[in-house]
């Protein structure tokens, strides 16, 4: 072995990863560690793990694998109104399968690229047991400016990015569940929920906005309504949802007026990555106009109310909907 | 379900995790995402993950493998000449063992207060395979100043902290090698070798030294030949090491010196975390000065040699020997 003879470790890094370390803070992953220049601004950090057959299923696309262990702390970043700055990735790999790696580092990169978020480093490493992808994400926000959870005040407007539940089913109709039978002729609308599930649409476009309307912030990952409640809960504060107004899909909206799908459940499942956010009612008009520009859908769903009340989820009627569990926990 | 009553995994996090993020930028580990105050430094960011069964056994004690996951992270921060400030954790559990998860916590929570690193956020997920551990640390250094792998020069003289070889004979100890035959009847020495394999002592008093001394620097963690192999190929340079002068514990000389131990094997074996670096030839004595100061043992090892061949290991009549491999590599 001479020096340019390196380890099967080194070399896969270098064949599937280097080409995405283009920051000069990355040092072309030949060394120990990377280097973030912070600017003057505050560097915001999240760390979020997929594990294979529990995040996504083993036969997963690895490019929508990649996409996924990224997105999901993009959506964060966004959420805290922040402008994505760099990652590293653990991988945790029973073997170096040459055409599922270069697939996931080709995923990976496409998303590196779009979302300006380049690789500063990583570490590979051997298990006997599932793939694990754990990737920690900066991004940078002018000093003072995260959007956090808490902050949120009664009379806040409660808003909602994009569409929420479509994610659940496309898991359900993976699983062969009712979504699955309803939609057993209709192969393009299964496709489109799948994809809310296996390939999530971070907001990363809404930050600016975010930062600039909105009083109490976070991204959508275990069901809207467990999610809102610790919104809620880090506030001190309770919440009033209109559930007649929470944005659903054309599939989903389908689906739940042939009684093949249940909002409780999607309000209750995860796997959305969208944005739930507060903004002073003031506001509302100047942040639709504003996430409009930006491209990015946004329904404003509820209001925020006063007390420690669990948020109440009323149907069109005002009648409060039962929810059995708010989220997903892994415990 | 209130407010107040949080799923399993926020309350889990509540009960072992929040007491260790102290420092303001986490939000007490209530919000998504974290933040790091850069104040005119550099931030340099390493990850690190160890896995059950690969990087330490099932049955190693928990505070143990929770300073082994932080200090593997330290050990690069205080290779590269920065000083810690926080980490992020992703934790993967088959389940949520309250006994295990308290010590890892203990563990966990000791060493961010001695060693300065505040627990900042994480994510807890399960998984049906292997515990893994897997930290995102970063440190600050003066704008400019992070110490690379790169930068070593001909002439430059070779050091190496603490002692080589220990860890690695603490596993083989731990397996029922040749090195527990040899030590049945010496439980101390048995003990201080599993200790150097179950957690290590990074090196983080001598950040500032290899700041102001070094031309390269790494730790060593897959093993002291293969990392140096490292550290001249992206020097582009090649070295003489005498490995007569490689620092040894007295244990391990009393194996080596009985045939119990290979000095091969001990200096391609991984889990030193000891930093490896270079010091011009002029500056030896004053950065052996400073070490000492720093309370940091250093030993002279040998020199950076001109040309691209690989590192050459020569005994102390100078007859080269021969390394089957270099380093511990997961593929």
């Amino acid at each position: 072995m001479t020096n340019d003879t390196p380890s099967g470790e080194d070399s896969l890094i270098a064949r599937y990863f280097k080409p995405l370390a283009t920051d000069p803070g990355a040092f072309g992953l030949v060394d120990d560690a990377a280097i973030i220049k912070a600017e003057g601004c505050d560097i915001v950090v999240k760390t979020d793990a997929i594990v294979e057959g529990v995040h996504y299923l083993p036969d997963d696309p690895p490019e929508g694998i990649a996409k996924k262990a990224l997105r999901v702390n993009l959506s964060d970043l966004a959420a805290k109104g922040a402008t994505p700055a760099g990652f590293v990735l653990t991988l945790a790999l029973r073997k170096a399968d040459e055409s599922w790696l270069s697939a996931f580092a080709r995923g990976l990169g496409e998303d590196a690229v779009s979302f300006g978020c380049p690789l500063l480093g990583g570490d590979t490493v051997s298990t006997p047991g599932p793939v694990m992808i754990s990737i920690a994400a900066w991004g940078r926000v002018p000093a003072g400016r995260m959007v956090h959870r808490f902050g949120a005040n009664p009379g806040d407007r409660i808003m909602v990015t994009g569409t929420i539940g479509d994610a659940v089913l496309g898991l359900e109709v993976l699983k062969g569940g009712p979504a699955a039978t309803a939609l057993a002729g209709d192969p393009a609308a299964r496709e489109l929920l799948i994809g809310r599930y296996r390939v999530p649409q971070p907001r990363n476009a809404l930050a600016a906005c975010i930062r600039d309307f909105a009083t109490a912030s976070m991204d959508v990952s275990d069901g809207l309504a467990g999610d809102l409640a610790k919104l809620c809960a880090a506030s001190k504060v309770s919440a009033e949802v209109d559930v007649s107004r929470i944005p659903t899909s054309p599939v989903a909206a389908m689906l739940l007026s042939r009684g093949a799908a249940d909002i409780a459940a999607m309000i209750s499942g995860g796997d959305d990555y969208e944005i739930l956010c507060t903004v002073p009612a003031v506001k509302r008009e100047a942040f639709l106009a504003e996430a409009g520009q930006a491209g990015v859908a946004v329904a404003e769903i509820g209001t925020i109310a006063a007390g420690a009340g669990r948020p109440r989820f009323l149907d069109g009627q005002g009648a409060e909907i039962s929810l059995t569990r708010l989220s997903f926990s892994h415990f």
